[in-house]
């Protein structure tokens, strides 16, 4: 199983990060990849104030690129997240589609981004974004995977939950910032693996210093160990990477963690 | 509120452990402190084959010598661990002592360590240990507090059990091994910090190359933002931490993780 992350640079433009989006898995099929994964809000800058105007309805634009482009090079696509509008509402979703473009899943950011850091990072995303109600776990040829959003990785619980309904890799494309990412990016990435004994796969957008939101970017891969498999930098850049799904079994074998869980002490 | 961390050698002879502790102690109360901690089975070898041998009753030896120095040198005292005779059971336990040497916790672990790692660390407590059935916070002047041993913080419910109620910090006596310790021992730390937003405190046997299991040490404090504020090395130490709790609530305030918990959407 070979997996792309696309660690892409988002720019001004809607269409523009489409095109680029497309060019990039383009490339990264050269490498017989079985699955390409975007950033968060990979069409959209990083700002509560363009969720709406990039947003679309289910079926739209950017939807349907990713579909074509997954049915075109037939591969599975794990399409970051854009901004979704639903009504009135506007959610922060996540669209994965299969090998023949059709989607298999739509996860809806279920944990709202709203943090103030005293001398660090101001975000509201409830100032504009809705919020959704679902845990997303889907099947695939290798497994049922699980995905989530950025601040979503935040809760143990919903990583549990994943992994609990079968999950072998937790896919989360995200966004953290200069404050969280330095302090916590890396240690959440390994400690939701461990924990879960299962792999984990945070994909970033590029860095860009100039924009409103800056991306810490460091797109990243676990392992069930714990150990960093990839590790990305800072600019564009796409990270191949081919776990080792065989590793969960062995690895839970080993060092019962999850087996060991006694819920009688648990609130 | 200021903690002594003993990171203290362990050898053979269950006199000579607990008459070094209360030596360790003597000599980190020169430092003013409100509390000291000691390791995992500080007054025996870490080996299955010695927890019986060295085990007590309740209100044994080694609890009267820990209550008395409580009293003596009017601090908080928690016992690390030692293994208790109950009937025909053996609990790795861990008891608490107030600054008048009264007895206001005891922890019986309570997820066994059973490990086979491939090439690593094979361990098997439950070859003699019986599994203890509860949760333990205490209170102090300091406010709540979590206790726990060492393959006990592996369950991420446990953490967060104790968390909600009310533990401002959770100590953690552990001894994880070479092949463990480095993997996993300082993530540990961070993300139950991290996750929980609150105080975690490890204090490990120094090690011991030539010990049957070999302590990885590297006694760990860290705070709620995840940051590590003390981390000791390999031999005998002790470190003193003077954990801010008012920082609990500051950073509850700027990252709200817990109030954006969603239990609907977990298992």
């Amino acid at each position: 199983m070979k997996i792309a992350m696309i660690q892409m640079d988002v720019v001004h433009g809607k269409d523009k990060n489409i095109s680029h989006a497309l060019d990039l898995i383009e490339g990264a099929c050269k490498e017989d990849i079985d699955m390409a994964v975007l950033p968060e809000m990979f069409c959209c800058p990083y700002s509560t104030s363009y969720f709406r105007e990039y947003g679309e309805a289910d079926g739209g634009e950017a939807q349907r690129a990713l579909s074509g482009c997954a049915k075109k090079h037939g591969i599975y696509l794990i399409g970051g997240s854009l901004p979704e509008i639903d009504g009135d509402k506007v959610y922060n979703t996540s669209y994965v589609y299969d090998r023949n473009g059709k989607q298999i899943a739509k996860h809806r950011k279920a944990h709202l981004f709203d943090i103030d850091v005293e001398g660090g990072q101001r975000f509201y995303e409830s100032d504009v974004l809705t919020a959704g109600e679902n845990t997303t776990v889907f099947e695939t040829e290798f497994g049922p995977m699980g995905l989530c959003i950025c601040f979503d990785f935040r809760s143990q619980e919903l990583a549990r939950t994943m992994g609990n309904r079968g999950a072998n890799i937790i896919f989360v494309p995200g966004a953290f910032n200069m404050t969280t990412g330095p302090a916590h990016w890396e240690v959440l990435f390994r400690s939701r693996a461990i924990d879960n004994q299962l792999f984990t796969i945070g994909v970033a957008p590029a860095r860009d210093e100039n924009s409103e939101y800056v991306s810490y970017a460091n797109s990243i891969a676990v392992d069930p160990w714990g150990a960093v498999i990839k590790r990305l930098g800072i600019g564009e850049e796409i990270g191949i990477v081919e776990p080792d799904l065989s590793r969960i079994d062995s690895i839970r074998r080993q060092l019962p963690i999850i087996a060991s869980r006694k819920p009688a002490l648990y609130d």
